[in-house]
């Protein structure tokens, strides 16, 4: 059924039926009821693309993030779909493995009306972001959510890192760890580097040497990253603490110390940014830093609606901040014999 | 830069430049050489809608699955976007929540052209399936996997669930398990009675008397599934086994044992159908029975591609049926005394 059949059916012509589906003021409400309950009737849904084409609306956003085999990005979406669903909006997820290239791909592809707002979510890859300037470039609305980006003017939603990076080194310290390991994802990506930040300062504050062998930074390859855990784990002078940037590397550890046979809690720590929903069973239960995914998916979304409903006129809404939570299972229980 | 720009840079009628961008034979392949010259040095972007329109190709196909947080699906649609990139093609992910209103509302969404073909998995949910023969009607490619619809005439990807269900229940039988109940997550889907007609058959063959009350049907309701979970294991004549239909359930029954302080696999074995990346490093380590989920999901999309290059011919490839691997850990353990 297309609209030339749905206009022959009703004995109108093409452009009145056309309007009375789009509401036009100048076709009367009756004409307009009976075109709809005809349209209802004969089941016509409207080609989205010639649909599209007229109003320039795609009724849809895209979500675009590193991998969804991950807690907090799942999460995140979950958050950001109950926002636009409530909107008649419908959310694409599309993952970028975290390869610049897939990232750029995804951008072009999404460029000239395919959606109308875009959440991303940077891969560990990027640090030139031409692809990004680009989409703000089109007029597309733009809203960064976590993995941001510093240096391109639109709205970013992100959690207390470098607090939360600070306060989780302090806990390990205050355990008895002197010598504490951080595993990074990244050297480009800013919460990364604030994580980082703000495990270097707790340590200094505690009068703690940091060890640059100790300051690892990890890949996409789990095969790789458990390489350099292990090496690390090998040697003589091994850490004390693993402090994991993302909930993978801290999955990554576990697998390391069962193959080296090393005791978490007793022989070395483990705690993690982490929203990993089997954290408290994990064994042993594991200590993270869990972030408030789901409030960041809806509040990016929140965002992007504000933009695209008031498109042009505001084009930097305010950056939102919101706090991860400590919360302290075994993995970094305190070990009598240690203090 | 739009198509009536670029023409006019090139001196050249829109429609001719249209057609030598869509590589016609009317257009000689030297002025088709400076047209995509002049585009490339231009970036210039065909407006995919009205591109689509002409072309009646998105270059997308479309994922539809109850949940992007389970183990399985994540890796399902890693396995077809591997596929599907390479051969040029973009995977649009949705997520049903499990939900057949949610499913119903995708669908009407991806009719008319948005995209090439869809892979699905049904919601626990779907029992009635007008949606999904409105797909096929359309002549839009459709396949399932895993969650299938055994009434509709479309490719159906699988793992081996009735054998599967059979070899998990015989494994904890032969390690002293006389009272096993089994959590199912739907009383519709094929793969869920498929996996339970496993488990009643090896009871039977076993002469294991298997109880109504101990034969649960989950919701998505996290709270509410370990309520029901909660509510079997304070019985007095509580199962000795529990064998979860997917891994989802599996984490429910470890977070409630470790409410009641129930031992596994002392007190209660447990396993699960689950992809659970931290599987082997859970409180105890888990006993799976683990689908190749990859596998399937690039095997979906490979038979999708068949369907989508082949429209019209083939309407019905064969189905596929992978193989699942018992993956014996601490969680179904013989406990010396029971036996």
């Amino acid at each position: 059924m297309n609209l030339k059949e749905l206009a022959k059916e009703l004995n109108l012509s093409i452009s009145s039926v056309s309007r009375a589906l789009r509401d036009s003021k100048e076709i009367s409400p009756s004409t307009k009821k009976i075109v709809l309950a005809k349209a209802k009737e004969l089941n016509y849904q409207a080609n989205p693309f010639a649909s599209n084409l007229r109003k320039q609306k795609s009724k849809t956003i895209a979500v675009v993030i590193p991998e969804i085999a991950n807690n907090f990005f799942s999460l995140a979406i979950n958050g950001a779909e109950s926002y636009a669903q409530k909107k008649g909006y419908h959310v694409l997820i599309y993952q970028t493995h975290d390869e610049l290239q897939q990232e750029i791909s995804i951008s072009k592809h999404l460029q000239n009306g395919r959606v109308d707002g875009i959440l991303i979510s940077l891969s560990s890859q990027t640090a030139a972001t031409d692809h990004l300037k680009e989409i703000k470039t089109k007029g597309i609305p733009l809203v960064f959510f976590d993995r941001v980006a510093e240096n391109i003017n639109a709205p970013k939603i992100t959690t207390n890192d470098y607090e939360s990076g600070f306060k989780a080194t302090e806990h390990l310290i205050e355990n008895g760890c002197k010598k504490i390991a951080f595993l990074s994802i990244s050297n480009k990506l800013s919460i990364a580097n604030k994580r980082m930040k703000g495990y270097l300062d707790a340590a200094k504050k505690h009068g703690i040497v940091t060890q640059k062998k100790h300051l690892i930074t990890c890949d996409t390859d789990k095969e790789a990253n458990k390489f350099l855990i292990r090496k690390m784990l090998e040697q003589t002078d091994r850490p004390d603490a693993i402090f994991a940037c993302v909930e993978e590397l801290a999955v990554s550890s576990y697998l390391v110390c069962q193959e080296l046979q090393l005791n978490i809690p007793n022989d070395i720590k483990i705690m993690s940014f982490s929203n990993l929903q089997t954290a408290a069973i994990l064994n042993p239960s594991l200590t993270t830093i869990t972030q408030p995914a789901y409030d960041i998916g809806r509040e990016a979304a929140a965002v992007l609606f504000q933009l695209m409903e008031h498109k042009g006129s505001a084009t930097h809404m305010g950056d939102v901040v919101l706090n991860s939570e400590l919360i302290v299972r075994n993995s970094t229980r305190m070990v009598p014999h240690l203090v």
